[in-house]
């Protein structure tokens, strides 16, 4: 009731503006809609002082949401709204003159692109902050055909990386008890795998032995950035099917001694490439270490989405030739009610998989795989790799039905983390390991000759 | 009890942080600590990925607080995060090659003060964003001593500007319902007219005619940022003593039609700069008016402090030689116990401070008077000049006894903004021009003589 | 989650007391089960002092949840928890010997039920209130078979009556931002209008012409005892179907000059003739007063249950033997899609629905349809008789397809409900009054003729 | 807010029935007032239905608050609505034609005093469970002159204990983050060591070695039932000084092995007779060995309040004639600075203070020391008795310096409580046995001579 008490109270604010805007005569006809927005953009940056400030930022942030001319209203944004090229070359001349920090800094402010002020003025109005994630999507979308837009993102990028630093967002659990408002982005948002409906829902976050949890920011109510759901296991578990069963019988939390993150989604298209993924998986370690001290194992259940893609692509796949056709026939999911094809399968699948993981890298060096990657770079070790661990139709077209687990050893970590972004290596554990030396007798093939230049 | 609970895990995470750093032998010993501790913040801004950047953010920010070397570190602070001088001078290569707003904008992001992207990650850390503030007020204090900081300062003013944007405030009451833990920093902060006590501290907030409003920051708790006071009344008052009195009859806030801002204070010193006043004085206005519909009329009972100095020392003030006599007499307190004496100081003193706020100017042309300035700037309006308003010490000697009240109608607001802002005129009631008036009369000097030029 | 803390804490206390009790060598064993638990019962109601009292308590009412011989428990509890018939013999003679209002109150005491204080005992174990009031719902429906245990019952009534005073109900509107959990009893207990999923659900609580409001009792945390929803509207309605339809506009509600109260619904069984309807009804008209001062009118579209059953039945039903046909086709549901047909209905069945609510009584004089009987009580009026409002199945069945309006006007309500309750008098608009004249007419049959005895 | 938002809404409601009342014409003058008031109390209860039923309760506990008559209007409860003597009688007859349990139970509800229900009625009003606490404080005090005023006394008791049950208490704990208006009455209500202001409060609440924990009831806000201090301590501490004293260090919680409770105060003196005590030290205890594991030991620090009196009147207190001036010499507080003098009353108090917990018996059989009393009968062992352990005056003057503890260990709470309440037998410590054969010694009297009767 306080949050709704307040944003009653900001959109009087607000309501007082659009009274003092239309004393201004900006039109609000639908021709020259966008170059109005532009124009008011410039008084909310120009006016010095801001006696009214609040009141032009929501009108331009009303005013855009209903704007048809969107791609006429970023063009302008990028520019008109660049750095002071006057400024900038003032600037240019005493850092000539004297190459100092000082000078150096001075650059460094005098170069700013307007549009970041312009944004932090717009953020003032009541809803501002969503609004403004709002007309980043927007404009992600717009650049996929308008490439020249890219400079307007990157300064939205740069202020959103400051805006949701870490150290503002806050974690809450996510549970039967939550807020419906909250519970339905949920549903939708989740990315990995999707949510049917509400009994759905109530199956993933009320049970003893489930737990999710997400990242808000203060000034996007109701709004997760990022969550997470986590099963508690006794073991390690192999397979998605089982721990999503409708009739599974719940795990006694005092017998868990497993914590497996088996789902991570971004809410936020607005937020792309702002990152919180890793923040949140270790903070929930944390949490779940706190209120379940007998934990001992922290581990995901994830897909290998670039896997199949990979194999019929990559000229570095070690597959023999007598083999292409059985690779192949991973393409009729009809395998996997064939026990003795399955099982043929598993022998030539398994060491491509680690192969997949330890050896094959892309031109630039980089892991194939994006899911290991962000992984891998939290410092997490692959341990497992599960052989048919997830059948559904998306988990055999894009990950032959393969998934592994990545573990999390909070005092293994930050060493893990330095041998994968310094060195490239990927830590694995032996298991994984050995995979691969299998790979080397079924196929005959020594390892070197095609491990990465 | 939420937040002592994520406020404990958020330490535990520091605390596992810190055996990960004694690992890597960063001596704690006092001599180098400075040393040490520059070493961490280039370890936390090189490291690739951040596997452990909490908690090594977290150290940073612990070892900080016990640092005995401050200006040691600020020093290094000073010289080895500035900006990257290379990519400094790529970047102005390619502009001056292509001159066009992406180049400026390259150029922007290259010439950022790595100092920049230090603060943000040590914000990561729990209670980062305190630490911060805190480390910018100690910063202020050295750079009375060493004005060589000043870059420092400038990376902190702009990133607090962002991340206290008025977006991410808070506006909160604060009555007797409110936490000890904040209310004690009411007491402490209160800047204009000392709060006693708890019993003082009370009849401030919870007779039914008083109001006490403040804005917080999500990732400060319980800390304020600003604060104000408000009195209901029915009238504007003219002095603050019967306001503040301890035996006043309360009024009953359905007959109130005048609502008083007699004090506002900033609590941090570490946000110094960072505006907040304007926002927070436009916002309890809506409040108020939602609140208790029959309100008509907002003004402040504000200090002149200014004034006397203005008085002693300013060459355009208009005082007759004969008159100077009396104008001294201001520095013995005792003419406020000699009703003769102080009518005929009412008489010479009322036209001068009518001067003072319409007349006087600095050199660089500014009104002379700071809280002037705040609330004209504001697009207040200057509404009546109390003689005899405040008679305690600081009154009589800062003010020599004056208070006045700024009208805030909302309606008017920008346009009173924008007469000061772009003319420098000050808006003022007719009573207060009256006052002038007199001056001529009293003096008999033709007021274009001390015009301002 | 300080709530999830405390229900943590106290069952740990229970555990605790599953302890102590173990080593009482209390048998869990399916046999003779209710003879424990009652064994139990009398050594919490026995022991002096309160030692582990609520061990013992919570072991009651967790052996009593999986209890299959229950019909057996509440015989002993109606068997041997009765008042102490010495202690009530010796208070007779006390009364006898000095009749005087002292020796009364002690013969009150004397005859206390041990039952009632075995309740009291019982509810100080961690969930004890809700255990109690499921209890109840449970000897409700052994009641059905076994009438000797109302005694047991109207204790119950007499301590639930007197633990759910209005004065510790709480008020709290439920809406898109209430918990899931909470939502989800909306929907299982709504008993007017079916909700049919929470695609239903969240169109009657979450657009700004809905309301909904639900009472609460501290100790019975997520349990609505009864809850009722609002539409706001510009004129009072005549049919439900419109107010649910899912394509509808919703209305502004600035616009709004009604408020439609169109489903009330008990959620707990347990509390059955223990009334919060009339508390409800009248502090929502309160809050919304208070929310939207221009909101004029508050009235219920409601069902009239028993209408169906007392024109088959009743004799004093005044119908002319050549209608009766007619009024019999009102079996078949197939009218509705006739329009001339449902002309001919309704001139005939308005009148009768007149009769119906102005002069029809049962044997005791009691008006005959419950809902008027609740709202007339409460000191509404009856407004409007809708032809064809409710054509649901149901609808039809039951109420002929007739709803009605009643008016809660602040001001009369007490006149009316006085009226009602010592007169018999049936408050009712003009309007509804003229239906009844129109009977005569039609019916050519004199008012007095039927008139109530 | 919410909270505020409701008392609002209830206000009005009572403003509303204010109206409804004033068109009674019951009159508000001074003269019959109470008079009046009855008239008012007695509506309510005949009214049949409830239609304004919340207005006339809020009106008479309005007008009750303002009333001088209370001693009338007592009387008057008093007098007119006790049992209804016609309906008892009846049921008498009913029981004595067929004396069982259903006559008895119609006997025990015909003969309820009506002002049982009048109590329940006035709940109803806002505010209505604080105003009858309240009412009831009252009565006590004009109870002490007028015992004929008792019935009613006896009526709220029963109802209180029904209503303050346990499971409708809910337990917080009191911090520096409590709301300053709960905190206030802490410092009001504190009834064992005096807190002199809010610095004093912050010194028991604040530390990192403190806690302290109070009962609430949901229909009396911020207002405390009961509350106990704890300290965190290594060691059972003997003296109170040191505990409280300004200058102390606090101990580190994770070092603390021993929680001593050092003060409960109740706060209501209308709940005067209904116990929290009991309840509060366990649940405190459970809440302690959640949040600190590693506390072993949970004990009192506790005054004898009846010692001194004891010492000096009782008969049976085993005082050879000699050693009477030593006894004698415990008036003059002097002895406390003169350790020789100290050390001799010491060797002869320390053996009477045993006697007096172990053997010295009241009349009825009874423990003398209250305070002993209490925790003895929750089951608590009396552990230790601490010379010198409390030097205040009062401290001196009541208990002769000496404080003792008492050791809750729940796992034999249950034995000892059932040992004292069933044989009266006192669990001690072997020390404090010990003591007592020191005792026989010291004064060569067998101890059988002044044994419990």
């Amino acid at each position: 009731m306080p949050n709704a008490f307040f944003s009653d109270l900001l959109s009087s604010i607000a309501e007082r503006g659009r009274g003092l805007l239309r004393q201004k005569n900006w039109p609000s006809d639908s021709a020259g809609q966008a170059n109005n927005l532009i124009d008011m953009c410039r008084a909310l940056l120009t006016g010095r002082g801001e006696a009214t400030g609040v009141a032009i930022a929501a009108e331009v942030l009303g005013r855009y949401r209903t704007l048809e001319a969107r791609r006429g209203f970023f063009s302008a944004l990028e520019r008109d709204f660049g750095p002071d090229h006057e400024k900038l070359e003032k600037a240019i001349g005493n850092w000539k003159a004297a190459p100092d920090d000082r000078t150096a800094a001075d650059l460094h402010y005098a170069s700013e692109p307007r549009r970041l002020e312009l944004f932090r003025r717009l953020n003032r109005a009541p809803g501002g902050t969503a609004a403004l994630v709002d007309m980043r999507a927007d404009l992600l979308s717009e650049m996929r055909a308008n490439k020249t837009l890219a400079p307007i993102d990157k300064d939205f990028t740069h202020l959103f990386a400051s805006w949701f630093n870490r150290g503002f967002l806050v974690l809450r659990r996510i549970d039967w008890s939550t807020p419906a408002s909250i519970l339905e982005r949920i549903i939708r948002y989740e990315a990995v795998h999707e949510i049917h409906d509400w009994d759905d829902l109530r199956r993933r976050i009320d049970p003893p032995d489930r737990r999710c949890y997400a990242f808000f920011h203060p000034a996007l109510t109701d709004e997760p950035l990022i969550f997470v759901e986590v099963a508690l296991a006794e073991q390690i578990p192999g397979a998605i099917a089982p721990l999503l069963a409708h009739d599974r019988a719940p795990v006694a939390p005092e017998r868990a001694r497993t914590a497996v993150f088996y789902s991570i989604s971004n809410c936020q298209k607005g937020l792309a490439g702002v990152t919180f993924g890793n923040f949140l998986i270790k903070q929930v370690v944390e949490e779940l270490r706190r209120e379940l001290p007998r934990m001992e194992t922290f581990v995901t259940l994830s897909p290998v989405p670039g896997f199949r893609a990979w194999l019929a692509n990559a000229e570095d796949a070690p597959i023999d030739r007598e083999a292409l056709p059985l690779v192949a026939s991973l393409d009729d999911p009809s395998w996997t009610s064939e026990p003795e094809q399955a099982e043929r399968l598993r022998k030539i699948v398994e060491p491509l998989a680690a192969h997949y993981f330890l050896k094959a890298r892309l031109p630039d060096g980089r892991v194939v795989d994006p899911v290991a990657r962000f992984h891998l770079g939290n410092g997490a070790r692959l341990e497992r790799i599960n052989w048919m661990g997830d059948l559904s139709r998306k988990g055999l077209k894009e990950s032959g039905g393969v998934m592994v687990n990545y573990l999390y050893d909070l005092d293994e970590i930050e060493k893990n983390h330095e041998a994968f972004a310094n060195q490239g290596e990927v830590m694995a554990s032996s298991a994984v390991k050995r995979m691969l030396k299998g790979e080397r007798q079924i196929f005959g093939i020594p390892a070197p000759s095609f491990a990465q230049g």
